[in-house]
């Protein structure tokens, strides 16, 4: 973009280059882009937009995102409602609908606990869990935040405040990624894959 | 996405992936990032892609992308309008506009010819290209499409419509990029450089 440039164009191209990475080059290629597109296609893109952040919010029992009051899953009869699976994002909650696996319900912090960026425990959605532990019929929770120091900081914690509670507080394994090699896994995978390991 | 997610959020996320160089999963991070959006940061992304598609057009004299009838260049009685400078794309022209040594005008064709994808020489800005030159007061005419096996035949083509004009016809000179090494150059542009070397 340059001083003889379009205004409009201009302002698009900034307001592309605020998307996570995406920088003023890949920005101006979409601008560019969206001047090649059909009235009708841009007029929807925006409508999606407007659409998606004004209808989605989160839900009322887990935290996800959703644009009904109580997610599908919260919503789900069928599902076992007694185990509560944490998560840092609604994108974790989409990992684990695609293993199939998992029966029971979720719930999404929105983020992790990290005091250098000044992100503190009531910055997440902490408090509702408790609440919803405390209304009793929960049996276990399991801390499924990511193996960072932050990560297992939030799990530390979250597990404080709910043990009292008196409710079962599990966390994943970690272990060797299934389909990994040996001597490409770091220290401290290939410790706990030996600390966690299981009888055959 | 999946499908317990948020409708309006797949819708979302299917609007990003149709940008180019967007797959599902950086659409679905998009969509994701945009709900953490300030409502009123939404609603100027959303202005700004309808601003943009819906003002700017192209310049009645260059073809290039404006928001003025005539673009800013165009309209520079400073520059050589005798010169003209045919691109592919608006972004060859801030590629030619950032050297800050040329200063003629320009004409952008939009595209180049390319029977394979089945674009012919009438649905490129070629029309309005030969309609200036027929106007008169044109000396020079410098293509500078990409040195490509399509930049090539379309740069021909324009050529041979142009000669009967009385039109001095150019061509971009091709040879190594400066700060290039010769070991890494392949051997059309070593070719190149050679055929056209210069007394010192």
């Amino acid at each position: 973009m340059a001083a003889h440039d379009a205004l409009p164009l201009v302002v698009l191209t900034e307001q592309f280059a605020k998307l996570p990475g995406i920088g003023m080059k890949s920005a101006a290629r979409l601008a560019y882009y969206v001047m090649s597109m059909d009235a009708q296609e841009v007029q929807d893109f925006a409508t999606a937009l407007l659409n998606a952040r004004n209808t989605v919010h989160y839900c009322k029992c887990c935290e996800n995102l959703t644009d009904k009051e109580i997610c599908p899953i919260c919503d789900d009869l069928s599902r076992d409602a007694s185990t509560i699976c944490v998560v840092e994002t609604p994108k974790d909650v989409n990992a684990f609908e695609r293993t199939g696996e998992y029966q029971g319900v979720y719930h999404v912090l929105h983020g992790l606990i990290s005091p250098l960026r000044g992100v503190m425990p009531d910055d997440l959605k902490i408090r509702s869990l408790i609440a919803r532990v405390q209304k009793g019929g929960i049996q276990e929770v399991i801390m499924a935040t990511n193996p960072t120091v932050e990560g297992d900081a939030t799990a530390a914690y979250i597990s404080q405040l709910l043990k009292p509670l008196g409710v079962k507080v599990t966390r994943l394994a970690f272990g060797l990624p299934v389909g990994g090699m040996l001597e490409y896994a770091d220290e401290v995978t290939l410790y706990k894959a030996l600390e966690n390991r299981n009888d055959m």
